[in-house]
């Protein structure tokens, strides 16, 4: 049975996150309904990251099996007929059979998006922290640089988690700081738990002056979860991007 | 009884516009429930300017008279108690009795937002115009410059209108070209009907080359609202100020 890989973005403002739950509305549910509308298959999809109630996906990867005739790249053209406005099929392609979307991906990218501004507050309350309270940038840009690299990310863990191994290597983390908008794009080979949103909350008490860049290599060490920022709204959070070793394409026969 | 003046700001998404209609959700209906259920009173507010369905505000203005006994200044806090997330009251200030947010009026300002790429169209569905296509930025530059000025509108304007006098005078038209949006900011005395989407969509049949920059002034002359662009999606569409002259502030007692 083939399988197919399909990038989704979705508006994750109305959804009570990606995975499947009784009785509530998720990003999972309604993929899995709209492909059993199009070739009556009950299917379990595979994603590449649990996004929570309120997280954005531009760039989320699913994966499933099917014996549907469809052509892999008119998947994505297919499953659009079926999909609600707020999500949607951007590349499909075949892959695989073992191919997973979260144990083969070798990065993901996430963004989290604060816009600064008083007037647009409401129009991007679904899209954004909006927040005008000053920050001392330069002390954040300072703190992103002590992210990168491979530490003990325990400190950055909401509790309810079931991970054994809190260390994760992050390849890049990045303050963009314009005039409307100050986005963070960090790029890691894994994230725990909440993790974008403990970093981007521990960020802004930085940005406060409340604690100082030099105190996250302490929250390696102490790994204490108390001792790190509150996790920020949801709102913000985008999952952008998830990247896969080259030789997953050129295997599909 | 003394007058009191809001802007307001909203996400036109949920509703069918600003004006109150029969049996469907309007900003309008919102805010009147808003302030009954603040002080008792039903008033009739005004407004600046009757945004359509789908349409946004950052700076609409509203006015209205009241007997209750909130400081004119503590009206947008009080009002936000009541008003539901995707509506929020920012400035209030007493305004002399004969002040009419539209009619009072010197110029408003809208902006038409068209997002570019097409990652993120989901995302931006209901906020922006999304379109990928390829389009001649200088010839639409160069039909801004030919809008400026006084001139007949009436090939810009959706019939159902009951407005007499089609001339209107444009103080600015300005399209600002960035990576992932394309705005346009234009000011003018007043406008009819939809005017700002027929000339966004005219703007974009000149950037697609159908038409030359120079065909405007045909328009302006012949006023056959056939030979104009499509009316362009809502969507786009944001009520971003109104300005008003300066002495109704120094007249406030």
């Amino acid at each position: 049975m083939p399988k197919i890989k399909i990038v989704i973005e979705y508006d994750g403002s109305q959804y009570h996150g990606f995975q499947r739950q009784k009785n509530v509305n998720t990003i999972q549910q309604e993929i899995e309904t709209a492909i059993r509308n199009l070739t009556g298959e009950i299917v379990s999809i595979e994603g590449a990251g649990r996004t929570d109630t309120g997280v954005h996906a531009l760039g989320q990867v699913i994966a499933f099996k099917t014996d549907a005739s469809i052509p892999a790249d008119r998947w994505s053209l297919a499953l659009n007929s079926k999909l609600p406005p707020n999500i949607f099929a951007h590349k499909s392609e075949e892959v695989p059979v073992d191919f997973h979307p979260r144990f083969s991906a070798v990065n993901k990218l996430y963004k989290y998006k604060i816009y600064r501004k008083r007037q647009g507050r409401i129009i991007y309350r679904n899209y954004a922290l909006c927040s005008e309270e000053i920050l001392n940038i330069e002390a954040m840009q300072k703190a992103c640089s002590l992210l990168e690299g491979t530490h003990n990310f325990k400190a950055f863990c909401s509790s309810g988690s079931s991970v054994k191994n809190y260390i994760r290597t992050i390849y890049s983390c990045e303050l963009n700081d314009g005039e409307e908008w100050l986005t963070m794009d960090i790029k890691a080979n894994g994230f725990l738990y909440n993790m974008v949103r403990i970093i981007m909350g521990t960020l802004l008490e930085i940005g406060r002056n409340k604690i100082s860049p030099e105190f996250l290599t302490q929250l390696f060490r102490v790994q204490d979860r108390s001792l790190a920022g509150p996790t920020v709204s949801p709102a913000g959070l985008y999952l952008v991007n998830v990247e896969y070793p080259q030789e997953e394409k050129s295997q599909v026969p």
